[in-house]
């Protein structure tokens, strides 16, 4: 994919090769030829990815790096840091500092290109739950600022590894920052990898086979392993395998000898980067639910009850069985609010919820209607059955006062419940409820905290036989 | 990225090459050696990609596609047909049936991997937003299935051609088939393509110079313009040309000398495949907004008042500005759902909203606080500004009665109002919210249809000026 870059390097020189080559290659280039030059840029031009020179006069690279990292609005932004000096206190540094790579110059082209274009694959990707994010947003959702600066430690590692000695390095140094270490030693194993869940896969490349890629391009085909970070583990000959490594997904890999607080720096960074996404991912799932949530009591909305019943209907009419309904109304509900205040109110209404909730199964839909009335859809489910958990729930409210924050006493509140059936067939979902509604009502006018059914003729007789 | 990949074909020897060669990229891959198999294939393995053999037995290539292509799980899996026959009516069958691609044998390895390259990463675009899809279902959305036959016509279309003669021919291909076809014959001009903002970009390659492709790289590079179908059109001699294209992110090409039918299918598999993607988005849009909107009146709900009335008092508290609150709620309003029902209930309450929003400006904030009960936030607003808009709002409702369906007389209902201003400072929302509500029940005691303010003690002067 094509993308914009810039380039930040207080080299002139040096900007114009990379420029050049980068151009080359389609690329958007910008530039800036200093650190705050390139903060700037970074602000105003949103840039696909950054490649930043250590050495500058004033801000230096680290210090660059780490305030893109640190504002939420750039988090994302892909940062390689690139440097004359090739040690790896340096690399360590950088990558402590938020960066997603380190390069050693003079940078080999194939490499380069090869981890531009993956980190821009990723960055394109988080994009579109970034942009997603921002929709929320707009939309008025509030999110709280992601937390960037996570060390990436304490995670979950897994480390596919078939040689001894190396493994037990490996799993020494990852060991001490993480919760844990799992060890698989077979590169057949993919299935493990989803199996276990973990952080990070750390891959090593040390038989002669082909195996440790192939497991990496499976681990990127399988839906349930592909978006979790796979970190190699290779010799400087195995450069080319890298490059390949890099075209099929995976994230990152590092040479050996091994340096210690490298693949620790490096595994962090990964994890980091597992974390953003998971929580972008999450901010996602909890806004879609709050649409079908009320948020007061946290049973299901009306919207929720109203797309699903008919659904519950539609199935259980081609199964031939029947749907009950019940439609819960609190009574004297305003006396609550008017005498203890609104936030009372809502007390009660989160607890008559509950209460609710803990008295039907698992199957059954509670939904609140609206105000303080409740509904809930039970399928599979004769009305003589209904009626009883609506008898139940109407005893153990009037009997069982609710206790609330702020007072002593604990308050009263009773239920009219109407119950209602499914005739099967033709049955709507609007007619069920009116049903129970009109029975609710009933319920209400026959003088509160009792249940009333409201059956189909065919019906009758079971109903009649109950008890009360 | 790596990719499981569906071969089929009836020719065993056939399906054995391609599979070594893809085996040898390190993909996944997947075997059926007639459309039956591929049909379950599919189903069953959600393959990332099909290479489809045209001429099988049975089910042809064209009924497999089209079959893939009609079920909704399945449409946004790229299928490549691959066919012995290179004439174009094929090409078209093949496009018309829904196939992403189509390639002549024996296939050219790197233009193989390029298309497949290019395909597999737009279908893992697509795939994020599918899988919001799914969790949406699975929390219990309920999205009506897209219309993935959609023919793929009428679009908008934008051409970049800077030559006089292929321009009038491509304008009359595309003009038949689609709504409009823009020209733009500056490759320099990315910007205008973002403004004009259509279906399609078709790009000619007709100059000596790289500008179309550029181009092409600058659409992507640009937010506007990221995910817009890129077709380009070239020669045979510019191979080398499309294989970087599609790396760029272009997304199909076609060759001169132009067929006008296969230019008309490949440009309509671009637009049914950006359809297929807007769709999936508004879904997303749709869903999120549902959960900041009262399902009821489409006024915001309280979840989208309480965190936002946060921020517009910190707002008003930084430039010192007041905020004032209505709490609104509708008198005797139970009688109303106890003799009129609770659909008439709704519409009244539906009334409500929309004359709440027809009195207050634009950047009120109106809210359906729960049951009868609304809210408005007026930024930058003296109470003696909200108290007018309040005395309006009550005296409009009080003397118009509303209309109802089912019945000839209309309904008279009436508002009490409680009003409330920030004093500045440390003035919380909670407390904004229980002084318009305090008030609002004094207007409730004082009679109801009235508007009771609860002046802060240095607006009291004001209020003490108004009238009434």
């Amino acid at each position: 994919m094509s993308a914009r870059i810039l380039i930040v390097d207080d080299t002139p020189s040096s900007v114009k090769m990379l420029a050049a080559k980068l151009t080359n290659e389609y690329y958007q280039v910008l530039t800036a030829g200093d650190g705050q030059a390139a903060l700037e840029a970074v602000d105003r031009d949103a840039p696909d990815l950054v490649l930043l020179d250590v050495m500058m006069p004033g801000l230096d690279g680290f210090e660059v790096c780490r305030r893109i990292k640190e504002n939420p609005k750039n988090t994302h932004i892909p940062v390689v840091m690139v440097t004359a000096l090739g040690n790896s206190e340096d690399r360590v540094k950088g990558l402590e500092a938020g960066a997603d790579d380190f390069l050693t110059k003079p940078v080999e082209d194939t490499t380069l290109f090869a981890r531009i274009r993956s980190l821009v694959r990723l960055k394109h990707m988080l994009e579109q739950w970034r942009l997603r994010g921002a929709t929320s947003e707009k939309l008025g959702f509030v999110t709280e600022g992601i937390n960037v600066l996570d060390r990436g430690t304490a995670a979950d590692i897994i480390l596919v590894d078939d040689s001894t000695v190396q493994k037990k390095k490996i799993i020494k140094s990852l060991g001490a920052d993480n919760d844990r270490v799992t060890v698989i030693d077979d590169y057949e194993a993919s299935g493990r990898v989803a199996d276990i869940g973990g952080d990070v896969v750390v891959i090593s490349l040390n038989s002669d086979s082909d195996a440790p890629l192939r497991m990496a391009s499976r681990l990127r085909s399988l839906d349930l392993t592909r978006q979790v970070p796979i970190l190699l583990i290779g010799d400087a000959e195995d450069q080319a395998l890298f490059i390949k490594a890099l075209e099929l997904g995976v994230n990152d890999y590092i040479m050996r000898p091994l340096d210690e607080q490298e693949l620790i720096a490096r595994v962090r960074t990964q994890v980091r980067r597992k974390r953003y996404q998971d929580r972008l991912h999450e901010d996602f799932l909890q806004h879609l639910s709050m649409a079908l949530t009320d948020s007061l009591t946290g049973l299901h909305n009306r919207h929720y009850l109203s797309t699903h019943l008919d659904a519950v209907m539609d199935r259980m009419r081609e199964s031939e069985k029947p749907v009950s309904l019940l439609m819960i109304d609190a009574d004297h509900f305003k006396q609550i609010n008017d005498s203890y205040g609104h936030s009372v109110g809502d007390e009660v209404l989160y607890e008559i919820g509950q209460r609710i909730l803990r008295n039907i199964r698992g199957f059954d839909l509670a939904a609140r209607y609206g105000g303080e009335e409740f509904t809930v859809v039970m399928p599979d489910t004769p009305i003589e059955v209904a009626l009883g958990v609506a008898d139940r729930l109407c005893e153990k409210m009037a009997n069982e006062p609710i206790s609330v924050s702020g007072s002593k006493h604990k308050i009263v509140v009773t239920l009219s419940i109407g119950v209602s059936v499914s005739r099967g067939g033709d049955e709507t979902a609007e007619n069920l409820l009116k049903q129970a509604d009109d029975a609710m009502y009933q319920a209400k006018k026959g003088g509160r905290n009792q249940v009333i059914p409201k059956p189909p003729k065919s019906a009758k007789t079971a109903v009649e036989a109950l008890p009360g």
